[in-house]
């Protein structure tokens, strides 16, 4: 027999807008590389996708447990897909964890995607001894997973962590994808960062930015890179959302006063830490200033797939 | 023996920058009527006070405890006020649990105000066995108490429930007295109600408002007897400081989605429920806006004597 089958991990599986990626996962690591599949349309399409995957795993690995992260508001209990976002079309509704279980007969926890990260996170660097951690994903839109005594809080309805929803600004000055204004996410995600910087670029006339020449699309990618080649509406751009960012950081830090912030998600790759922490502590109470801890995700992208596998692992180990 | 003794309630006292509130508590209620002395200058001063207040109910029972619910953050391991605010000055660094524990040889629990009377209104209200309950106290500022499994959750420095703090305007509009600029205490206070008439009246002429004769001097009590006398004026001060409370409940929605935002202080007698329900639900995502719940508090003042009360008694029992 196969040596890493006796050690029986568990399949972590990320099921984004765009892909589908899964790996199995032992004591905080995966297993090789994730396989990666193109997320295809409609409820039942998806959950016959991940059939597909765990299918794959199986040929590999005698699999413990099935973890997975997915958008939108996840009852914890039930596994099923209670709210949605418009990544994901008509998968409100969806019993998810049923639907798994009953094909493979193996045990399924079905987390949100931010809530799956950010316990991947605190599983795999060991911080579940802390109070509060919170994990922000800065990607094209941003979201939260709290963990208070090293398990998530998911409020009372499950709806806990939305914290790209918080407002931070009066006058319903940006529409967020979510049809709220002035969302955190309308300024600090990518989305918010190309927002920010189209605000700077109107009323520039040509040759004042390398960027002018692109609108009117524009992606993070190019602001950062003109950012790096000298322009500096680029730079100013990029500033400016390191204020909006450090913002919603004030906010969490003043509700919630957590040992340490990570951020995680493509945009995190973005940020200059030494001066986002300066600015987060400009804007804090002395008090909450002087702990303020904020680090990087280590993860670099998998901390869901971890998350999620180590989730089920955890939920096997409480019933048994 | 009276038959008050046998009973044996524990002292709640509350300490604010004007006067030093106390009652003997037993079962969420107070017996009789509170005792009121001014706040005297100095922390010498003040634990003086408190020991006298102490004795003064000693002589009508037998206490089984003291509580103190006081401004600034304190240090819930050791009862010592860790970081202070304006309004009692000198007080931070005061060991105001071992001060009073020496004197009276009786338990004594120390705990920040907002978070005394978040705990007086969860336990008096039986909502211990919810999973999660904002408290916040709109009066002169904006303090705020959460409950997570019926336990206050003050963080990994003490610090939590600063949510008047939490910033909710971009651009440095208006000064908080904190320091800090935009912080949701600097609009949706009292002291904000204020601020937000006076921006209105500027540039207004004599006559368009009765308001404008009390300039520059201005109470939220004149602005709220004008718009109940029919000028329009004030109505618009009075709404826009509704949409400013309900912008900071939004965010506490979106990060801990709780059971239920319980609001008390001076400044929720100011608060058209209706109204501010339905600004709240309005900013928020549909998933979070379906499960609001905004109640009054029902403890008129008293929640923090009742808090504190209610803490020390049970740390006697976690400890018996």
């Amino acid at each position: 027999m196969d040596a890493l089958k006796l050690t029986m991990p568990a399949l972590g599986i990320d099921l984004g807008g765009t892909k589908i990626r899964a790996a199995a996962v032992l004591d905080n690591k995966i297993l090789g590389e994730p396989l990666q599949v193109p997320t295809p349309n409609g409820p039942d399409n998806i959950v016959r996708a991940i059939l597909d995957l765990v299918i794959a795993f199986q040929a590999k690995y005698i699999l413990k447990g099935i973890g997975i992260a997915t958008a939108g508001i996840i009852d914890g209990e039930t596994g099923e897909v209670i709210g949605s976002t418009g990544n994901l079309p008509g998968w409100t509704g969806t019993p998810l964890k049923l639907a798994v279980e009953r094909s493979t007969l193996l045990p399924v926890h079905v987390e949100n995607d931010a809530n799956a990260a950010a316990f991947g996170e605190v599983s795999a660097r060991n911080l579940r001894g802390l109070k509060c951690v919170c994990v922000v994903t800065l990607g094209t839109g941003i979201g939260g997973g709290l963990l208070i005594d090293g398990k998530l809080f998911r409020g009372a309805h499950w709806g806990a962590g939305e914290v790209g929803h918080a407002r931070i600004s009066l006058g319903n000055k940006r529409l967020c994808t979510c049809g709220l204004f002035d969302c955190w996410e309308a300024y600090g995600s990518g989305r918010g960062m190309v927002a920010t910087a189209k605000d700077i670029l109107q009323g520039l006339t040509p040759g004042q930015s390398p960027l002018l020449e692109l609108m009117p699309e524009l992606t993070t990618r190019q602001i950062v890179k003109a950012a790096n080649d000298g322009d500096i509406i680029a730079q100013r751009a990029i500033n400016v959302w390191h204020e909006h960012v450090a913002i919603g950081i004030v906010n969490l830090a003043h509700v919630l006063d957590p040992d340490v912030f990570v951020l995680t998600g493509g945009m995190a790759e973005c940020v200059d830490f030494a001066l986002l922490h300066e600015m987060v502590v400009d804007r804090c109470m002395a008090r909450i200033g002087e702990n303020m801890n904020i680090q990087k995700s280590e993860l670099e992208g998998i901390a869901g797939i971890i998350g999620a596998a180590q989730l089920v692992l955890d939920a096997i180990l409480e019933r048994a």
